[in-house]
């Protein structure tokens, strides 16, 4: 029998190391030979970069502050496995790594692009008789792999989004206004709103959400948008709006790249590009007036493992564990998915996809869950993510500061 | 016996509110009249905007509540008091509306301009023969106020800063670098430095703090900044730096308003202030030609009631408590404070100080409390805000986003 190779991939998220944690506790429990880490994703192992997890973690303990790490404890890749033809020699050196380590199973953390490297070496392997098999264990924040219900680590950027936009506009509410106060947060998603949208999370009956937001699945159209400010500023004493950073005009125009609203020149003169959220809060200021805050929630969204969703560190836990089993018993070229039996009480299954049907493909919000104003999302989003978000793993603290685990 | 009339003034923090409970769980307690809140500080007040706290809050229950809220639950201002001379009618008016509404204690939450608010009503009422009792609450994340230890709302922001700056360092530290990364943090503080400072407390043996820290205590100098971050470059993979948005050159100009370095101009011609950490950003960008991220903690830092420190929480708590006992056994003009018996273990008691010694003076980090390369801080710091950060107090949750009080 042999042993298991696991990696992380692409942006980290919150809970990456808690599906890592499933992995290496998986292997342990079922008593199939070592966990070997690879040393910042499949760029990393083809340097033979290689940690023998044996070494770094042993207990229980280690486990459980692992799962309270964010960022990629066995560090990460932005590496994409070329095609096979004209790259032979990549995918050799790979699979002689894998034999001299003695890997049976090779599993994958990541996210549309880590999709296609199992792909592809799945498919390497099964041309070539290889007997290795390759999972893939999904994780994004953007929640943007299709066939899975939701992907983990979307749940607790997510939670931090809808937390931190109540606390957003609770600050902005803070003071009688003279003048409408104003602000526009900006989110993550470079072409699906997912995390944007979860700023509708913040709206409960105590306390209103952003009055608008603005998602890259449909377009932006600025006049529209200075009019409803305006209308806003009008009715109410603070107007909060959520913008994706990749909302984008009719024309494909990225408004982050509206040099004509604003941008940076250096002293060189070169262009500098601002964030989405900055040219609508100067477009915003240019049309009323008004001075108006930007707050960019920048990767604080995909790291703050100190409000973690219990319910997303236990699916991720739970994908890493599940994709051990799955490769034990000779599964290979799938990705584990989790599946929504029932919303509310929430209650999921898990199963598995061909790999094929993930790699590379970008799952967005439904049209008919944005607002026929284009400037929101309806019940059916908020009753999607909503219990995704749901209790909070507390961090282990020392002097009042979370610990990690690190390698 | 009168009633007691309670305000929150300023910048809003995670705790604020816990004061605010403080005050009105020791009237109940005592049994000495009803609690009334000015709307919107004493700006609202001169309005007669005034709140009959038993129409809102009514149980332990809403108290609790009250304490897990951020944001000035009552309304805030930043309305400074002109000196009585030329401006009797606005004291009249105040006066008059504490006849009204029967008060004994007036009680202000609030920084150094609040305090100069309770120094300017305490010095009339005095010199005028009016009875009611002026008393200061401490609160501001940027822990400038003299004389007391530190103030409430800092051990929360400096852990919402600790926490995000380690989370964020461990992020940068997620890939393998082909080319160094670079981020660099700015963090609230326009003439004290203890916030940012508070980002070296992110630095523990389980992962290493920022590089480079910057306050506006001492001069900065942009270009030893950039020999030491080409040096940094050399020698790591990862470097982060933290600044405070006031520093500074020697010569008084703040490194926000360095347009020759950048500046963002609109379409007509108007200059828009960059932040210093998007100068810092930039200027490093300009000089290595790498990426640099720039993230801006922004308002999060002081309203992220979702992980407020439990010392900080129940100091606020015990300072807005024993402001009304102060007032109650005829003590006015005077503010709470909170003086350190030990700090490890940690103990404090309270004490009253002479609000004059307070009012509009800033109290800034201590030279010798950043090392003599001006781009850190000693010991000696960590020692003191250490036990500040310690606990967390939980949010309650609804559908996985914290429950506020709200109006």
């Amino acid at each position: 029998m042999g042993n298991t190779l696991v990696g992380q991939s692409g942006g980290p998220t919150a809970v990456i190391n808690s599906s890592l944690a499933g992995v290496i506790r998986c292997v342990k429990d079922m008593q199939i030979g070592k966990v070997y880490g690879m040393h910042n994703g499949i760029e990393g192992f083809l340097k033979d970069d290689v940690i023998d997890i044996d070494d770094h973690i042993t207990d229980l303990r280690d486990l459980s502050l692992l799962k309270r790490t964010p960022a990629a404890y066995l560090g990460s890749c932005r590496y994409k496995l070329p095609e096979v033809e004209g790259h032979e020699e990549v995918y050799k050196k790979i699979f002689d790594l894998l034999k001299k380590y003695d890997i049976d199973n090779f599993l994958y953390i990541g996210g549309n692009d880590s999709m296609d490297t199992v792909y592809k070496l799945s498919t390497y392997a099964y041309e070539h008789g290889r007997s290795e098999r390759f999972i893939g264990i999904p994780k994004t924040i953007d929640n943007d792999l299709p066939v899975t219900d939701h992907c983990p680590g979307f749940g607790s950027a997510a939670k931090f989004v809808a937390t931190s936009m109540k606390e957003i506009i609770r600050d902005n509410y803070s003071f009688g206004a003279t003048e409408p106060k104003l602000c526009v947060v900006e989110i993550m998603g470079r072409n699906a709103g997912w995390l944007t949208a979860a700023s509708a999370l913040a709206k409960d009956e105590d306390g209103p959400g952003p009055d608008l937001i603005y998602l890259p699945e449909v377009p932006f159209d600025m006049d529209l948008f200075l009019s409803r400010i305006k209308d806003l500023t009008k009715r109410k004493r603070c107007v909060v709006v959520a913008c994706s950073e990749g909302i984008h005009l009719e024309d494909g125009t990225l408004v982050c790249e509206m040099g004509d609203y604003y941008e940076h020149v250096d002293a060189f003169g070169h262009k500098m590009l601002s964030g989405a959220g900055r040219v609508l809060a100067n477009a915003i200021g240019r049309e009323t007036g008004y001075n108006v805050r930007n707050v960019e929630l920048s990767i604080l969204q995909r790291c703050a493992a100190h409000m973690a969703s219990r319910v997303d560190v236990d699916e991720a836990y739970n994908v890493g564990y599940l994709a051990v089993q799955a490769a034990d018993r000779g599964e290979t070229g799938k990705m584990v998915t989790i599946q929504c039996v029932n919303r509310e009480p929430y209650y999921v299954n898990y199963t598995l996809t061909d790999v094929r049907s993930v790699a590379t493909i970008e799952k967005k919000v439904p049209r008919e869950w944005i607002t026929a104003d284009d400037a929101y999302v309806t019940r059916d989003y908020i009753r999607y993510a909503s219990p995704l978000l749901i209790g909070t793993i507390l961090p282990y603290e020392a002097r009042g500061v979370p610990k990690h685990m690190s390698l």
